[in-house]
C-alpha cells in the first residue's frame, strides 16, 4: 500500500462535504433487477401532503434519474485511497472471454508503474488489467449482434424507466406527445430495446472491462439525453486534486460521462485516480497525451507512440476515445478561408502532422488496428470533430462536412469490428443551421449517436456561453442528438473552477430535459407535473427538492424571505400575501368544482344576477385557511 | 421645485458608476438624421489592429444598437432631479394636433400631485400633460396609414440599419441566409418601410406624446428582436430609488422597454421618476394600481376607477399598457383542470372579477372606450395573455388558446381607431409546442408583433429560469417574435437584484440575437463575425469589448491570467502557450495561402516527398514571432 500522496484531495482521501452531501428530501433507492449483484441507483424525492386548501392529498414520491453514484448514499464509506465499489467485475469475469494480465501491457503504463518518483503520487491499488482473450471479442455490440443481453444492457434498461410503471394512471403522468424527428421512443424500455438498438450501433453503452467500478449507461437517441462534463488540468493552472473533486462535484450535479482532458503533467496518475472513483464513463483524447510524449511537437507524433498511449489508457480503464481519424490531408486546405481556422486542438495537431509529413493522418491509415486495440478492452470511439466550426461564420462549410463523412466511413470500418461509436459533431452553428448538422449526421453515419459541443449559437457573448449553447444543445437535442457535450461560463476566457463546472452542468441539464420532452421521452414530464404542481400549492421545499439544483433555489428564495416560516406561507415575494395569482386561480379551481364547469356559461347566457350574488357569499374570502 | 427627496437614489440625483461609466474602448456615436433635431445614437467599438503574425490589418469600429440613453454619454450630464434630456419635443408640437393641459385630466393625478405628505417623494418637474385636441388621433399608426413618415419612423429606420453601408464589402458583413418563417426582412430599412409596417399593424413605435425623453424604437418581426425587462417593487421588498437605477442598469445592458410593474405604495411617484429618466418605452399593467386603489380586492374593481388610471398613466407617459381584455367570463372555466391554473396576475385580477360579478370583463365591453383614450396619447395596447400557461403541463391548452382568439378579435377593433397593438404571449412551453404559438398567433392576430415571456421550456430548474426560458425565447423569436420580456434567475423565488436583472438580459440579449442570425437580419453576423476575428487573433481586450459583457468577459479571463501581458498573448489558459489550435490553425492558412489550396491535393496524388520537407523547412516553425 502506497502512502497517502502529498497535495491530494485535501490530504485526507474524501471529499469536501459539497460534493457529498445527500440531496433534501431524498434518498438513494436501489432497483433490483434479475440477479442479486445488479442493482441499479435511483434517487427519490419524497414530497410532503397538499395542504388542506389545495385539496388535501398525498403526494407520491419523485424518482429521478441518479449519475451520483455512491457519493450520495450515506451506507457507502468514501475512501477515495480505496476507489469506489466495483460493480461489474463478477458480469465480466464470468463471461470468460478475458484474461486479467500481470501488468501493464503498454510500454509507457510500466515505466510509470516503475518509477519511484512517482509513489507519493500513485493511486494505491492499482489492479493488473484485464484484456481479451486470444480472438475473443467483448464489446457490448458484439454480444448484442449475437443476441445476447448482458447484465449492463439489463442496467441500463432499468434505469432508463425510472419506476414509471409506479405513476401510471398518475396525473403527474400526463404529458404532451413530443415531436420526435424520426426517432422511434418505447414507451418502455426493455432489455431487448436496449440490446437492438446497441446492435444496430444507434445507441452505444461505453463500458471498459478495466473500468469495473462503472455504472452502466446508455447514449442514443431513443433514450434519455445525456450530458458529458470536461475536466482535466492544463499546462498552466490546476491540480489532480481539484480534478477528481471536479469528477465528483459533475456526478453530483447529473453528468453522465466526464473527459478527461488534461495536458499538464502526471496525466497517467490522475486519470488512475479519477478512473478508480468514477461511477461514470469516462473518455479521453489520447492525443494528448501523446502529444505530451513528444514534447509538444505535433509533426513527431508517429503511431507506436499513438499505439501504446491507446493501450495504455485502455488498460487503465478508460470507456471512450476521442479519435481525430476524420482529418484527411485533402480536407485541410478546405480550411484556409475561415474565419477561425481550426479550433479543435486534436483536429489542429493532426493537421499540422498531414502538412508536415504531407500523408494521410496515420490515424485514418492505421484505423483497423486502433479497432482491434478497442475491442480488446470494449472501448468504444467518439470519432472525434477535427474540422468543427469555431465561429458562426464557419458553419456547415466543406471542410467540416467533407470530415462528416469521412466520420461515416470509419463507422462502418468500426462496426465490422463490432466496435462501438459514437460521432462528435459542432461546435459553432446559427440556429437555423443546426438541423442540418443532425440530418446529415444520420444520413452520412448510419444513425450512430451524435454527441455534440453546444453548439453555440452566436458567438458575441464570452463569459456566457453555457447559455449561447444550451439554446442549440437543446435544439439539436430536440432533432435527435444522443449527448451534449457541456460548455461552462468561462468557455473561451479560462478554465472552469466548481461553480463554472455547476453552471455549465445545470444549464445542460436544462437543454437535455428540454429536448427529452419536445421528444416525448416516456415519463420526462413527470417531474415538471410535479414541481409546477408543488408550485402551485406552495409547498416550496418540495419545489426546491425537485429542481435540478435544490440548493440554490433555496438559497435563491432565502434572500429575499429567508424566514422558516416563509416555506410554508402561502404567497412569494413576488407579489406578497395579498395579491397572488396562484390563490386567486385556486379559488376559480373551487368554484368550478363546486358548480360545475357549464354553471359559468349558464350564468353568461341567462343573466343571472343571483349566480354572481351566491359567489360573493361562498366565494368572497379567497384566502383559504390553511 | 420640490427638495431633493429622502432616500433617492443615494439621495444624490446620480445613478452609481456602475451604471452610467462608459463601456471599454467605445464611444457614444449619433447619426444625424434629416433635421438637426433628429440625431440617432449609437456605440461604436473600436478595434485593434491584426497583429503582425495574423496578417496586420486595420479592423474597422463596429457599431451596436445602443439602448443606454444619455447614461453612457459623457457629454450629457445627467441629473435625475431634472430627468434626462427630451428628444421629441419638437416633433410632438409641430405636429400641432395636440394641446398641454393646465394639469392632470385624472382625478387621481390630481390628488397626488396636491398631496404635501408627498412633496418630499415627488419629481420636482412635473409638466403638464399634452393629450389630443378634439378629434385629433395621433398615433403613430394614424400618421402611417396616411402615409406620414414621422421624425419616430425616421429615427427607428435608421437606428435598425446600424450603418451597414459600412461593412459594404467586408467580410465581416458575410453571412448565413437566416430562414425567416415568412418574415420579410429587407435588406435595407428604409423610412418608408418602417411606415409601411407600422400602417400593416406588423411593427409598433410605442411613444406616448408625454414621454418625449423616449428614443424611438419599432416593434415588429422585420426588425431586430427586441427584449423587455421588468422592474417594480412589491409590497415585501425595494423602494423608489432602486427601481429607478435598475431601470438605468436594464438599459445599460441592453433592454429595450421596461415594464415598471409596482404594486407597492408610492406606485404613482414612482413611475414619475422612471418615465423623466427613462429613454426607453415603459410599460404598465394599470391594473395593478387600479387594484391597489381598491385596497386588493378585485371584486370592486370597476370601471371608472380604470378608466382615472389609464388617463393618470396616459398623462405621465406611459408608452404601452398591458390590458388583460381577452379574459372572458366563459374562459375562466376552462382553467379549472390545470396543474397551475391562472399564472398571470392580471388574468386572475379579471377572472375573479368576472366570477363575482357573473358579467363580462369591463375590459373587454369597455374596448371602444379605452381605445379612444389610449389614441389621446399615443399609448400602444400590449394586449395581456391572462391565461398563459404557467406550467408545461398546461401549454397550448383550450383557455390559452381562446383567450388568444379573443386578442385577435380586439386587435381589429383597436386597428380601427389606429391604436397600436402588439399580443402578449406565454409562459411555459415545451419545445416541440413552440411554433404552433408563433403560427397561431400570426393567424388570429393578423400578424400583430408578438411578445412572449420566454416561454420556459421546462419546470424543473428553479434558479436558472433566465436560461430555461432563452431557449424558447430563442426559438420562438426565430420563428417570427417580435419582443422577448427577459426572465430572471429568480423568477418563482424572489425579486430580483442587480445581478440577476444583468443575468435576465443578457441571457436575453443572447436569445434575441441568436434569433436575429437565425431570421437572416442583415448584419447581424457583423458583430459575430468581428468578435470570432478577434478570437482567432488573439485580440483579447477587442473579444471583451465585443462581446455583450465586456466586464464580464474580462473578469473570467483575468480569474486565471490577471495579468495584463496574458491580454496581448497568443494563448490562453484552457491549453497553455504550448498547445493552441488557433495557433496552428494559423499556420496551416499561411501554408495554404503561400502555396495554393490545390497545391496539398496535387501532394496527394503525386505523393511527392518535396512537398512535405519543403514544409518542414518553412513551416517548423509554428509559434510566430510577433
Amino acid at each position: 500500500m502506497s502512502a497517502i500522496p502529498e497535495d491530494f484531495v485535501r490530504k485526507t482521501g474524501r471529499l469536501s462535504e459539497a460534493v457529498t452531501v445527500p440531496f433534501p428530501n431524498s434518498r438513494k433507492i436501489y432497483v433490483q433487477g434479475s440477479r442479486p449483484d445488479l442493482r441499479v441507483p435511483m434517487r427519490e424525492v419524497a414530497q410532503a401532503d397538499t395542504p388542506t386548501s389545495f385539496g388535501a392529498e398525498k403526494n407520491p414520491p419523485v424518482t429521478i434519474y441518479d449519475t451520483s453514484g455512491p457519493y450520495t448514499d450515506p451506507e457507502v464509506k468514501i475512501d477515495l485511497m480505496q476507489g469506489i465499489p466495483e460493480v461489474r467485475t463478477a458480469w465480466i469475469e464470468e463471461r470468460g472471454d478475458s484474461m486479467q494480465m500481470d501488468g501493464p501491457g503498454s510500454e509507457y503504463g510500466r515505466q510509470r508503474q516503475k518509477d519511484p518518483d512517482l509513489d507519493s503520487l500513485r493511486f494505491g491499488h492499482i489492479r493488473p488489467p484485464r484484456k481479451a482473450r486470444n480472438g475473443c471479442n467483448l464489446t457490448q455490440m458484439h454480444y448484442a449482434r449475437k443476441g445476447i443481453i448482458t447484465p449492463e444492457m439489463e442496467f441500463v434498461a432499468i434505469r432508463e424507466n425510472l419506476r414509471l410503471q409506479e405513476f401510471r394512471g398518475s396525473p403527474l403522468r400526463k404529458q404532451h406527445l413530443g415531436m420526435s424527428f424520426g426517432a422511434a421512443l418505447p414507451s418502455e424500455v426493455t432489455p431487448e430495446f436496449v440490446r437492438d438498438e446497441v446492435a444496430r450501433g444507434r445507441a452505444i453503452i461505453p463500458a471498459n472491462i478495466n473500468h469495473p467500478e462503472l455504472e452502466p449507461m446508455i447514449i442514443g437517441r431513443n433514450f434519455l439525453v445525456k450530458i458529458n462534463t470536461n475536466i482535466g488540468n492544463s499546462a498552466v493552472s490546476s491540480s489532480i486534486e481539484e480534478e477528481v473533486e471536479k469528477m465528483a462535484w459533475s456526478v453530483r450535479w447529473g453528468g453522465d460521462t466526464v473527459m478527461d482532458l488534461s495536458t499538464g503533467k502526471n496525466i497517467h496518475e490522475t486519470r488512475e485516480w479519477i478512473l478508480r472513483n468514477s461511477p461514470v464513463p469516462v473518455g479521453t483524447v489520447p492525443l494528448y497525451q501523446a502529444l505530451e510524449k513528444v514534447d509538444g511537437k505535433a509533426e513527431e507524433l508517429n503511431w507506436d507512440i499513438y499505439r501504446d498511449t491507446l493501450i495504455e489508457q485502455a488498460e487503465q480503464g478508460v470507456d471512450y476515445f476521442t479519435i481525430h481519424a476524420g482529418v484527411r490531408l485533402p480536407h485541410v486546405p478546405l480550411t484556409a478561408d475561415r474565419v477561425t481556422g481550426i479550433v479543435s486542438r486534436g483536429g489542429s495537431i493532426m493537421a499540422k502532422w498531414c502538412l508536415a509529413h504531407h500523408q494521410e493522418s496515420f490515424l485514418y491509415t492505421r484505423f483497423e488496428e486502433i479497432c482491434e486495440i478497442m475491442k480488446a478492452y470494449d472501448v468504444s470511439f467518439s470519432l472525434g470533430d477535427g474540422l468543427r466550426p469555431g465561429s458562426i461564420a464557419d458553419a456547415n462549410d466543406a471542410a467540416q462536412f467533407a470530415e462528416l463523412e469521412t466520420l461515416g466511413e470509419l463507422t462502418k470500418v468500426a462496426w465490422e469490428h463490432d466496435v462501438q461509436v459514437m460521432i462528435e459533431g459542432p461546435g459553432h452553428v446559427p440556429m437555423q443551421l443546426i438541423k442540418e448538422n443532425m440530418d446529415k449526421e444520420l444520413a452520412d453515419c448510419y444513425e450512430a449517436p451524435f454527441y455534440t459541443l453546444g453548439p453555440l449559437t452566436t458567438d458575441i457573448a464570452p463569459g456566457y456561453d453555457h447559455i449561447t449553447s444550451a439554446i442549440g444543445a437543446a435544439q439539436i437535442g430536440w432533432y435527435g442528438t444522443a449527448m451534449l457535450c457541456y460548455v461552462t461560463p468561462k468557455e473561451h476566457l479560462g478554465l472552469p473552477d466548481k461553480n463554472d463546472v455547476r453552471d455549465g452542468i445545470i444549464a445542460y441539464k436544462i437543454a437535455a430535459h428540454a429536448a427529452d420532452l419536445g421528444k416525448g421521452h416516456p415519463g420526462a414530464q413527470i417531474r415538471d407535473n410535479a414541481l409546477s404542481k408543488a408550485r402551485f400549492e406552495f409547498r416550496w421545499e418540495d419545489q426546491f427538492n425537485l429542481g435540478l439544483d435544490p440548493e440554490r433555489a433555496r438559497e435563491y428564495h432565502d434572500e429575499t424571505l429567508p424566514k422558516d416560516s416563509a416555506k410554508v406561507a402561502h404567497f412569494c415575494s413576488m407579489c406578497g400575501p395579498h395579491f397572488c395569482s396562484m390563490k386567486i386561480s385556486q379559488d376559480v379551481r373551487d368554484y368550478a368544482s363546486s358548480k360545475g364547469i357549464g354553471d359559468i356559461n349558464v350564468a353568461v347566457e341567462t343573466g343571472l344576477k343571483e349566480k354572481s350574488e351566491e359567489f360573493r357569499k361562498t366565494g368572497a374570502e379567497i384566502y383559504h385557511k390553511a
